[in-house]
């Protein structure tokens, strides 16, 4: 049968004319695979990446599904965790495909979450001046998140995603079923981006959350599959919009300002991203209310939502100096202004110029000044 | 004034769509470059590649070009020859430019040949996932090749360009007085691309090669500045049409079945690429009369007017099986066809599909069988 036996089965269109592609969600996605790959690129071989945790539960269904479809498939492992997106492992890939005999007939299927389609995408971006790609997302971060807007990348020492392509996958295939093994907490971060996607763009959303906040944490495919997809419509329409993110895209950013300056401050080692999110999605929720922007009630609304979620929403209280050194992006360029995500409601949003001084000022701050003698020191050496 | 004293300026748009861009050939236009950056990409800061010959004969002109017209810029200086084209050159450039505290203002200036163009244009698609590029090629060869298509790429030691992108560049200036510099035989086999252009496009393009090969060589502006934006036309043309190498552009590959599989036999240390065209395309021509596709004479007047160039038109002998291996791009697929170009004439050309074996069979072997096992020994610890 045409769906290969998902079950729950949406359907989001990526309008990007030539490189239009759909995403889809379901149960039981994973034995469809190897149909979707060879309906959308015609290759003739795969090349599966994974990490070993997610390779070895979800692998053999996967590399099943692309022979079953008359693929020649193998498994490409990498190491687990953020630091593997470098270009270290950027070049091993390059090898690996090549030793194994990949060419432009080739497909490369990225297998997990965010850090595996973001390595994977780079390479299928640059491999032979691009091959096509294939995304299966198994966290909800990435199912919501990284699977819509072609943004693929690595770090550099001096910092997340600096080099990077924009390359669209052919299709993504996220089943929901992949979901089950994910441990609560990274759970409870996923949906901070869904969350954000109600916020910017669709109080009904919105509302669909609050009613059935613990269903949705319990993964009950009917109440999950249309929430997971109408947040996936939403983004793809902003990006649909706007592919090289200057105007609109840019609502995307919200909470992600003060979410990155906490990322950074932290070196990635505190929250995880979407629970940074969510701190700066109620942080610039506040903002809005005090400057005016959103209504009265609107930051505890989102507040109370975020904490059904489990997510936190207080910032934590590093020194003045480190948020603000946080926050400009470009040293020498502190009084630049950044285009902070203010939301109009619960549903709407904008943008609005503010000096990294004046976000830095509503922010917690540590009590005393030896305290904060010793913040700044810390600070330097971590920069 | 709009042209920066520029002199017999010729102006080809390349049309991509949103991609558009021209390039410009004339003499002097080294004096336009800031003025051109400034206009194509509102940048604020410029930071130009070069290799330390070019860089230090033509740097201190555009340096000051730039700098005239308002940016902050920055020279960076990349080893010369073509094993400069890696990975670990790209990422030293991303250092050097995260060091300098470039951004997405800046804007990335190759001065110089193809490896400056195919590095830089490399580092350009993929820092911050793409930032404006702009190409000063300073050899005939970039000028009339390297400057249209937005190819970019690097090599591995598994071969040549097997990591790149498509980046197309916001302008290409070509200055024709930088080309006084080039030695004698490169300026030979950067022609080389030019008869190929009128091969098989344009037999008014041909008449004129062998109306003027000799001024030509020598320089002369009034004929050489037509001629090479006539070139610069066609391929952008064929490009325009099919711009990730489908369909007509495959006859781009004029000439260069044979010259790949000599450049990889002699490990590229033999022939200069434009001399192994020229012996690509004498070959190509020969076969062409011999399947039919061509009348009789064409391969001989190509050979002339090659000859008349200084190129060189016979392929090396070497054993059968190493040209074989050479020819067949994956070994695991020795009978799979190759999309010969053959010329229907001058100035017409379409693809044939041959075997490897049949391409093989009309080139010169080495006489004795003992030379031909040792021939085979030598390419397998060369594969």
């Amino acid at each position: 049968m045409a769906d290969g036996g998902a079950r729950t089965l949406r359907r989001v269109r990526v309008e990007l004319g030539e490189r239009s592609y759909d995403v889809e969600l379901g149960g039981g996605l994973l034995e469809a695979l190897g149909e979707r790959v060879v309906a959308q690129t015609g290759a003739s071989r795969a090349w599966l990446v994974t990490v070993p945790p997610v390779g070895r539960r979800y692998g053999p269904r996967a590399l099943r599904s692309l022979k079953a479809a008359g693929l020649r498939a193998k498994r490409l492992d990498v190491p687990d965790g953020d630091a593997t997106k470098n270009l270290r492992q950027v070049e091993k890939l390059y090898h690996a495909l090549l030793e194994g005999g990949a060419d432009r007939q080739s497909v490369l299927v990225a297998l997990g979450g965010g850090v595996v389609g973001d390595l994977t995408g780079f390479v299928a971006a640059t491999f032979l001046r691009g091959v096509p790609f294939v995304q299966v997302p198994t966290t909800l971060l990435a199912m919501v998140d990284a699977s819509v807007g072609g943004k693929t990348g690595v770090n550099l020492k001096e910092g997340k995603n600096l080099v990077g392509a924009f390359h669209q996958p052919r299709a993504v295939l996220g089943d929901v079923e992949t979901l089950a093994s994910l441990p609560p907490r990274q759970r409870a971060a996923g949906f901070a981006e869904v969350i954000k996607a109600a916020a910017i763009w669709d109080a009904a959303l919105f509302d669909e959350l609050e009613r059935h906040a613990e269903a949705l944490l319990e993964l009950e495919a009917e109440r999950l599959v249309p929430v997971l997809a109408r947040a996936v419509e939403i983004k793809a329409e902003v990006v649909s919009r706007d592919e090289r993110e200057q105007g609109v895209r840019m609502l995307l950013n919200f909470g992600h300002t003060l979410a990155h300056a906490i990322e950074a401050r932290s070196r990635y080692r505190g929250l995880l991203h979407g629970e940074a999110v969510a701190v700066g999605m109620v942080f610039a929720a506040r903002r809005s209310e005090a400057l005016g922007c959103a209504p009265v009630g609107t930051a505890e609304r989102l507040e109370a939502l975020c904490q059904r979620f489990g997510l936190p929403t207080e910032a934590p209280a590093y020194d003045r100096s480190a948020y603000l050194e946080a926050l400009a992006v470009d040293k020498k360029q502190k009084d630049s202004r950044i285009r902070f995500v203010v939301l109009e409601g619960l549903g709407a949003a904008r943008t609005l110029p503010l000096a990294p001084s004046e976000i830095a000022a509503a922010l917690p701050r540590k009590a005393s000044s030896r305290a904060r003698g010793r913040g700044r020191a810390v600070s330097r050496r971590q920069g």
